[in-house]
Order: C-alpha cells, then sequence, then structure tokens
C-alpha cells in the first residue's frame, strides 16, 4: 500500500485561484494587520510568510512593528487603534509576545468581528460550540481544509490529538468532536501514550517536540497529521521560516511507510494555516 | 471487592458547615437571582432545590419569575436590570428557555462578574483554559468536589466522558484534561462506545439516556460518575424533582457491583450540583 502524502502547498496552490476570486469579489480589497511586538526572528519568518501570501491574492497586509519596550497600555492602545479604523479588517497579534506583556489581556483587547486569529472569548465558545459560522484558529482550520481537499472525512473515526494548547490543541480537539469524530487528547501526563495513538484512525501530533512519534507510535494506515513546526538553527534554508530547518513532531522518515497517508514538515500543515488564516479574514470581510 | 458508593447527598452535608461559614464572613449575605421563563415543572423543581439550600447557608435566593410570552428583547431588558442591580451578585438563567428565545444571546446578557452558571463566552475560554482562577459550571465543578472529596485523583487516568454538549460534556472533558487526564470525549456518533467506555479508569457519563450504560460498558473497577439527571413522570416521589422518578444514565443495578466506586441516581451528581453553584456564587462575592 503506497501512502499518501498530504500536501500543503499542493493544497495552498490548488485553493489560491479561488481565494483570489473571493477576495476580487468584495466591494474594496480588505486589510489584515499584523502586530509584532519585538523582532524574534522566527515571528518575522512567519509575517513575511503572510505578507507574500497576501500579495498573491490582493489583500494588504498592514505589518505594525512595535519595540519590545512597548507597555501593555500602550499595545492595548494600538490593538484598540486598529479595531477603531474602519481600513482595517482583520487584525493579528503575533504570538508569542513578550514575557512581560499579559498575552490574554492583550488577545481580549482585540475586537471580536476583525478577530482573525480566533483567540478572544467570543470567538472560543463560538468554536468549541461547533456552531456553523463559527471561524476556527487557523491552524484548525488548515487541517479542515486540508482534510477536506483530500476527502478525508472524521465522522465516526477514532481521533487522537496529541497536545492541549489553547492555539492548536484544544480546538482541533474541539474540531474534530464537533465534526463526530470520537476524540481522545494526550499531552505529556499521558500514562501510556504508545497505546493511545496506536488507537487513532486519525492522529493529530501538536506536541512542540521534534520527531517526538515514531513508527511504535502509529497504526498501520492511521492518518497522521503533524502540526508540530519545530525551527532547529543554523540548518539549510527552508521556505516557512528562512534560515533555519524545520522539523515537524513526527519522525516523518520512520512512519510514512506504516501511515495511510501523512503531511510532510515543511509543506503539510504550515502552508495550509497561511491559507486558512486568509479565509478566515476573507469570511469577516463578507459579514 | 466492595464498590464505594459515592454519596453526594453525605458530602453535601458535610460540606454544608463549611459553605455556611463562608457566608457567614462576608461582609453582607450574597443574593443569587435566578430568573426563570414559563413554568417547566423540572425547572421549578430545581429552582425549589436551590431555594431550599440557599436558605440552609444563608444565601438569599431571588426567584424572578417571568411570563413565557415574553419576548426577547424584555427578557434580556431584565437580565441588564440584573446587571446594574448592587444587590444581586450572581445572576442564573434556568435553561432550558422556549425554544422561541435565543439562548445563546441571552446567556451573553449576563454580566460576567455575576455569570454564576460559567456559561458566558468570557467564563467559557477560562474553564477551557483551566486558569486557576477560573470557575467551572455547576456540574462540573460538583464532579470536581465530589472527586475531592474521595481523594480521587485524575493525574494520568484514562477518562472518558459520554456526551458533549456546552453545558456539561465540554466543560467535564476540559476540567479532567486540565487535571493532567487523558481524555476521551464519546457521543452519539462514536462507532463502538463499549470499547471505548471499557478502558475508562473513570467513566463520566452525560448523555441523556436513561439506563444507557450497562455491565457490559464498563472496566472492572472503573469510577463511573453517572450525571444523568433523567425525569420519568408519575412514578414515585424523589427529593431532587417532586413528583417524578429521577433515573441516571447508568444502569446502576447491573453497574454497581462491577465499578470500583458509583454515584447513585438520584444522590450523586445532582446535590453536589447545588453545592457548587453556590460554592461559585461565595467566589464571585469573594472577589
Amino acid at each position: 500500500m503506497s501512502t499518501l502524502l498530504l500536501d500543503g502547498r499542493a493544497v495552498r496552490a490548488a485553493l489560491l485561484p479561488a481565494l483570489a476570486d473571493r477576495v476580487k469579489a468584495l466591494i474594496r480589497p480588505p486589510t489584515l494587520a499584523i502586530v509584532q511586538v519585538g523582532k524574534r526572528e522566527d515571528s518575522t519568518a512567519f509575517i513575511k510568510a503572510k505578507i507574500a501570501f497576501g500579495e498573491k491574492i490582493g489583500v494588504n497586509v498592514k505589518h505594525i512593528h512595535l519595540p519590545d519596550t512597548i507597555t501593555q497600555q500602550e499595545l492595548i492602545a494600538k490593538i484598540q487603534e486598529c479595531n477603531a479604523d474602519d481600513s482595517i479588517h482583520g487584525i493579528i497579534v503575533q504570538l508569542p509576545l513578550p514575557i512581560a506583556l499579559d498575552q490574554d489581556a492583550i488577545t481580549e483587547a482585540v475586537d471580536p468581528c476583525k478577530d482573525t486569529d480566533c483567540l478572544t472569548s467570543y470567538s472560543v465558545k463560538r468554536w468549541m460550540e461547533g456552531r456553523e459560522d463559527a471561524l476556527l484558529p487557523a491552524t484548525t482550520r488548515g487541517v479542515k481544509e486540508l482534510l477536506a481537499h483530500y476527502k478525508i472525512d472524521l465522522f465516526g473515526k477514532n481521533v487522537v490529538v496529541v497536545g492541549r494548547s489553547m492555539l492548536v490543541g484544544k480546538p482541533l480537539a474541539a474540531f474534530a468532536m464537533n465534526e463526530n469524530a470520537t476524540v481522545t487528547v494526550c499531552h505529556s501526563k499521558t500514562a501510556d501514550l504508545a497505546a493511545e495513538t496506536k488507537k487513532a484512525d486519525v492522529l493529530i501530533v501538536a506536541a512542540g517536540r521534534p520527531g517526538f512519534i515514531g513508527a511504535d507510535q502509529v497504526k498501520e494506515g492511521a492518518i497522521v497529521i503533524d502540526v508540530g513546526i519545530n525551527t532547529i538553527k543554523g540548518e539549510k534554508l527552508e521556505d516557512e521560516v528562512s534560515g533555519r530547518k524545520l522539523v515537524g513532531d513526527v519522525d516523518f522518515d520512520a512512519v510514512q511507510p506504516i501511515a495511510g497517508a501523512i503531511t510532510p514538515v515543511p509543506g503539510g500543515v504550515g502552508p495550509m494555516t497561511v491559507v486558512a488564516l486568509f479565509e478566515n479574514l476573507i469570511d469577516i470581510c463578507m459579514r
């Protein structure tokens, strides 16, 4: 049995024309504001990828770059400025923020109507409920669109999510649950990880640990979605984060022969996350 | 091996003096407003139980009874009145509401600072994140307090939750996950329910289907928490809902000999839910 490669770059390319058409159908081109504090290299690289994709589909991306000496109050004031600015349709606060800032208070400052990342309370409750009109956080929507492209349905399947973060693990679990999967969430305190992951028809890994899932932890024929984006400094250049090598949470070479389908890293969920972000923005504009 | 009965009535009685002391320590006795629309018998009975418990610990319960002809706008105005009233510390909108009303818009109208049921977006995000200062929905907190009383720790355990509602299944799953359990959520679309439930060290059932879980679905020695409160009309009087017989989602007589510990219905999670509601109210008053 040959393994299907879930090729995020190819799907992104396939979805691009339709996205560009959706943008053209809007009364005016949308603008996404990305607020960055400080100059983490990986954040800068991710933002560059977003700007580049925005250009391709006719979306303006306004990169608001603030010094890491900014106070919480000043940052919230800046976000409120974006909230009030009718020429800005979506707002992203690039995470992580410097430790001194209260990430929760800052993400809550985003107007829910412009909350492209779906991190405000308003958005969280909606995606958790699984409302039809709920937007999903970009990574989750990226996985959703990737599965949809390959016609992989979660209905009645055993989905195992490794990771329980508010950014990735929890929204992915809620999504799969709302898609009628039976969902198990594992994490660092799971007693027997392999026993759990081997039961997965669909294994979604968002542990943030390079090469964490090996062949012993995967059932023959399982669909393996690797959400891990671990950057290893000083290695060869890759397209998602320049100047760093990206590796996933799954040991691709070991797992690929066993899996029924698998995402590579880079080139799997990463490119889909960028697509999903702009899908969210366009949905916001169409409301 | 004898089965431990997780006796919610006994635990409620044991916790009552401490609760009354917490109330006495407040500057003024707290007031909980319960907004009821229409006159569903089960709702009325639940409210009576809350009023009775409130009296025992020195909390005023203000039962605001509105006709089922009320419009959405009028109901929201009433809730806003409660929000603005400094003599009211907590607000509950008794669910379910008549179908004509938008339950989500109405629960969102409650001031998050008075949200005793933890159903507003503000509360949902906090309990989902598992913040230390997050209040939990009453049923979830009731289960938490019951487990704590019997010194049952979820750390590293396999917890299976049957049911995925926003009121019960999802917050219980989030709670167990945040307590470091490995959590599986099953529901009506789960392909092989018994295969899942038999893996549970702790099985929490919130399916809303009388006698749904039988002996074949439970692992020897498992802890079984039955959240089901199904009322069967015209049967003998029980103390939680007068004039109706209550049965759980678990076939108690069949499962009890297998389980390591089990909650009865009535007298298990039900009484703990009432306790938890008032714990939430007192926590709100102490902020």
